[in-house]
């Protein structure tokens, strides 16, 4: 019996149905068994890919990216995850600084999804606004199906948030289910996502968010760390907590990251600005504040400066169990002595690292397209299995 | 008896052996009967992906867009329709604002080519100069394919010039044809195209010379209204004058955006340039004079500035029949208190027509479908019923 | 029997056991056996295009490209290449002017490569780079792929390097072979690889050098031309002289292009820019010395101007065999007259082999898809045979 089979009857013992013509936007907004169905279709499309066989779902058909910041990494992960279903990506190319507005929103999502099957969207860079525009984008493209002007209704992959990154976290977690052997054997094991310094500006909170918010679902003890200042929004810690409770692993705080890193199994350090500057910044954006802006950047630069300490060096690393804690980061990285003087990571702790994290990476397309599969198809059990059967993907 | 089979044996009656392998640049190129034919097959594409039946005609092959100028709408409308049919979009970026030689099109619509089956231009810029390039490009074309540089002769989708803007006309006329229950019904209509105050400056002529060009052939009341200095093109006049005789219709103009509301049953107020203004523009772009250009537009603006009077105001609505004509546009409006302080139309107007303007633009994609399948299928009737027995498009 | 069949059947007597899963980089790494493979697999793919008969051999895939510099035909070339056989393309935007370092190149090419079949690469301005950045994407690849970080290995097509152009070489040879009725009669023939004036700067070497280390492989006679300080890379000459040798015909240097379109069959009068020059630019550039980019490329420039009489005349075009020698160029030309006021070639030379030159830039998308099909495609005969056989292109 193949893996895929397997995974396909493990699929069947799922709670699954809201999952059919849903769209996802966070991670808390799905049960157990439903992260679960990603994950197992996941390694199942992995699965059928090493055997190079056809993982197409669609005979034609598009997913449309919109980016409001630069992306590769995700872009290409949307790109492949789309190719791998049999979809093409069409890309909105929406201006970068700009906060679009309701009208123009619905007017918009109307217009590209004539022949939409899923939307991708990215949209991190403003606190408060990120989330809000995902969601009048699909409630746009809600109501023209309705009303008759899409004749099949889209739905929504949240390719990253001002509050989640489901697809990086989901991703991440993936990885962290196999370099750990399974799920049931994360029970207990500390995990340390930490802030660490950058010398750049304005990193996105949704990694941090996403992970407290995700990882305290399976009995992990997450400890989050962070200079004064750096808080994410409470709303998510709130989510962390009850997970824990639920789970019966912990959320906590810590005031250092010595303290997050000491008997730590998995390490996530990595740079993101104060929740409250991020609040500020998008209002000075929406009243086109450019002096205040800059002014901005300068105070948020020199605040970051002045925790040069927070970083993945090897003297760090040697405070976790063993001294080889798995080490996470979503990429790129701000390498210390590579990509920049001082940065989150010493080279040689990222460079030993190299491969678990590209593996890391490795997962997000088919976590992407997972999420695709189980909100286009009613029946994703027996799709699985006629994949298995099917043809190679290569016909000759 | 399927939607979709009911259209085919309605396409089976028509005389449409033309149609095959030929190139789309104006409707009034086309007779009453080919119009017919891209309704009719619009329709059933339409049917057939609302029942998510594969519309893939097409292995594998390539529709290569060209637009002149941005567009995101016309982008989105080509990409979906060549989606629809199994063809891949390649994009050739050319600059915006340079005007092409002979020489350069016919090389470059050679070596772009190679695997084309549709080439859609947009290149609506250049009064004198848009149409004449898409002719460039497609003799150039059937040149290479008559001397055995292409295997395979491309057609083309104009996608707006100069001149007419068949893939949104043909759009709204078959948005009209819907809403007002079959084309039997339009015999005596009055569809008011009018000028429109917007506060920006050089919008093409085309939609309202392709209305004109279209409209008038289908029994309607055609009326045009414009304020002095903002005539459309006269050869264009003469195709309405014709249409009209022909078909038991009129074709007049009036004076004021008044008159020509007065009873309508459609209206279609918009923006455009005058058009002997913007043949001077063409000379100063050609001559590289750009003072002259940035002269000409505050003169434009100035122009435009002094018929604020004409918009479609809730006031000017109540002219029309029962005060509640079908209102279309091309989209995106210049709307007053929403988009811009005076505008096109009053933002209470136009939301009352929302869904009837998605709905209009959402035709687009089906219209330039039907308009590639006519050109490319040599069978379409067969087509059709062999695709409405076909298998669904999402194959699980 | 088919073209295709025959073209199959002259292929399956080839020793081409080391193309499967290989890359492209220079034609010298190949066997005569196994250019003799690509010729005839782009033959057989136009041949079953000319039929409209499907080519596709992937159900689904992507062929990564990455243009280090602007290009439209060989954007258009490698994407007419991967839709013949069923792959999409995703574009990796990198930008321009920067030279990559190694680490940053070993994650880029894992984060893009997850569901890539085929890389295409162009990265032609810096000479001693563009084959470096080649070679250490395709390392990390197949490193990717051994550390289970990609569950397929791509392989790689060379778009054009500092070194070699071999779709463009090759596209040329096929050009010349069916120019001559078969390779058979190119014994003896002359061929005269000329530099030639150009207004503008630093245009690469590649196809110089690679148009003697190709050509010099048929027993052709094959002259190599240019003023004084225009050398090509001396380890490319040494290969011209040893295939020579070993084919029976001959390579040389001579000093005037007067000399070199004697009695020449096939003459290719380009420009380029002088090696050494060359190595000195990516040196100025890798130190960021703007100053001295724009001294050297005055200096350049003016050198370039001392040789205006090194262009391919009509007076210069009636040395050659019977004053009628094939003429090849890889477009775009700079035309006398026409693009520039003095340029590589007259008009009306040009104008005159206006057929030829667009036949010989067609070959291109055939040779890419070649080259993809011989690298992927574990048994190439049976898969031709197979698509001859089978279905049309399209469907109905």
């Amino acid at each position: 019996m193949s893996k895929t089979i397997e995974l396909a009857q493990h699929l069947e013992k799922l709670h699954i149905n809201n999952m059919y013509k849903s769209d996802f936007y966070w991670t808390w907004d799905k049960t157990d068994e439903e992260l679960d169905a990603i994950f197992t279709v996941a390694d199942a499309l992995r699965d059928l890919r090493e055997r190079n066989k056809s993982t197409r779902i669609f005979d034609s058909g598009l997913g449309i990216s919109i980016f409001r910041d630069n992306s590769t990494r995700t872009r290409f992960s949307f790109a492949s995850a789309c190719n791998l279903l049999g979809l093409t990506v069409q890309d909105l190319d929406e201006k970068k600084s700009q906060i679009a507005h309701g009208e123009t929103v619905r007017e918009t999502a109307n217009m590209v999804s004539f022949m939409a099957d899923v939307i991708g969207i990215r949209d991190d860079m403003f606190i408060g606004e990120g989330h809000k525009y995902q969601k009048t984008f699909m409630d746009a493209v809600k109501e023209g199906y309705r009303d008759g002007i899409l004749e099949q209704q889209p739905t929504l992959v949240n390719l990253q948030c001002d509050v989640d990154h489901p697809t990086q976290c989901m991703a991440d977690m993936l990885h962290i289910i196999h370099q750990f052997g399974g799920v049931e054997n994360l029970k207990g094991k500390k995990i340390a996502m930490t802030w660490a310094y950058s010398p750049s500006y304005g990193k996105p909170l949704s990694v941090p968010q996403g992970v407290i918010g995700l990882m305290t679902r399976f009995g992990m003890d997450v400890v989050l760390a962070h200079p004064e200042g750096y808080d994410v929004m409470p709303e998510v810690e709130e989510i962390a907590k009850k997970n824990a409770a639920a789970t019966g692993g912990s959320y906590r705080k810590v005031a250092t990251m010595e303290e997050a890193f000491q008997d730590a199994d998995i390490v996530y350090p990595k740079s993101w600005a104060p929740f409250a500057a991020m609040e500020e910044r998008t209002k000075l954006y929406q009243a086109g504040d450019k002096n205040g802006i800059d002014a901005l950047e300068k105070k948020l630069l020199a605040q970051n400066a002045q925790h040069k300490d927070w970083t993945c060096s090897e003297e760090m690393m040697k405070r976790t169990r063993n001294g080889s804690a798995l080490y996470l980061h979503c990429l790129p990285a701000d390498i210390t002595g590579l990509s920049c003087p001082e940065g989150e990571v010493d080279n040689s702790v990222f460079d030993r690292y190299l491969v678990p994290l590209y593996k890391e990476a490795s997962y997000k397309p088919y976590i992407i397209a997972a999420m695709i599969m189980m909100s286009k198809v009613k029946d994703p059990v027996s799709a699985l299995m006629a994949l298995d059967a099917a043809d190679k993907r290569k016909m000759f």
